[in-house]
């Protein structure tokens, strides 16, 4: 015997997700049979609305339901740094932090040559074109401590420096709150070669 | 600064799931900004269905889209035996067996003092209806193995006994694959309680 076919519609449904498998999806749908009308109503609507309302900017490619987006319509932001990350979670993430008042540039993935990714597939075309009026004097290259990551930070490094514009990449190291005696080899070695003087 | 409205809103709907936190919320909901139109309606129209569509068996109580269920409705199955099980997804896994071919009767929870749950709340006093017209003449208890799971099930035993129908327990032991090692104590003993002739 099989669940009748609109459960099933629905744990296909959340089966989709990622980190979702059949287990959780069927959990997570007769989890929805109990839940009051308006909520899945409302929870229906949240997924469409999302889907339809939302853009990406079309300056820094951020996500947005106005375009160009809030950041990079604020006036009061500094004008001449940009930091470049690879998604908006990133620029998110910058901005709980509540210390970086520059713009952002989203590239939306990184360069995989593993996976056929090359720069013209991610933003890179883009944010060059944002650098040609002169305005931006450092960029902030913000993308994730991975190979992908990194070869992107050299990538955009390399093109950008000739032209005068400062290029700097976040720290990497041990995080705050973290445990020498538990960092992996990479995260120590790059916590050594990026040590300052106190 | 926070995510735009449409986001947040989507966040907020997967954050009502249970088991999903601020960050796999926000993880889903990103993940959803990037599938197909056709996929997020599809998955906002299964929620809508799923919901509307689906209704619990005016006989068994499990979860049905037709009434009564396909299983009661199904004469080839053994009319006298009723299995007694704590939810819908009891009646799927039992099904996925495909050795039993009695009938069902889905509690809808158990009795649960600490909880203010008592017999009237779950779906005892219909179980006692069906048993009403003599044709059932054994019912296996299928409520978990917890406290408020054998609570339910003595309940249900001392109620239906006295009438001459025959009621059965699911044996407790050790799971088949298992490692005698690993068992707990209380499975352990189970076991050894339950232990049959060879």
């Amino acid at each position: 015997m099989q669940y009748p076919a609109p459960i099933s519609k629905l744990i296909d449904g959340f089966m989709k997700l990622p980190g979702i498998g059949p287990k959780t999806a069927s959990r997570l749908a007769f989890y929805v049979l109990d839940m009051k009308e308006d909520d899945v109503l409302d929870f229906a609507k949240a997924l469409v609305n999302a889907k339809r309302d939302l853009t990406y900017c079309s300056v820094c490619h951020h996500i947005t339901d106005t375009d160009p987006c809030r950041i990079c319509e604020d006036k009061q932001r500094d004008q001449t740094v940009l930091c470049v990350v690879q998604d908006s979670k990133d620029v998110m993430a910058m901005e709980k932090m509540r210390e970086y008042h520059g713009l952002y540039h989203v590239l939306h993935g990184e360069i995989s040559p593993m996976e056929g990714i090359g720069p013209e597939d991610i933003k890179i075309p883009e944010l060059l074109k944002r650098l040609q009026d002169d305005t931006v004097t450092e960029i902030i290259v913000a993308t994730n401590p991975t190979i992908e990551g990194e070869a992107t930070a050299m990538y955009i490094s390399r093109l950008v420096k000739p032209t005068g514009i400062k290029v700097t990449r976040i720290a990497h190291g041990l995080p705050v709150g973290g445990d020498l005696e538990y960092a992996d080899e990479v995260t120590l070695s790059r916590a050594i070669e990026g040590r300052r003087e106190l």
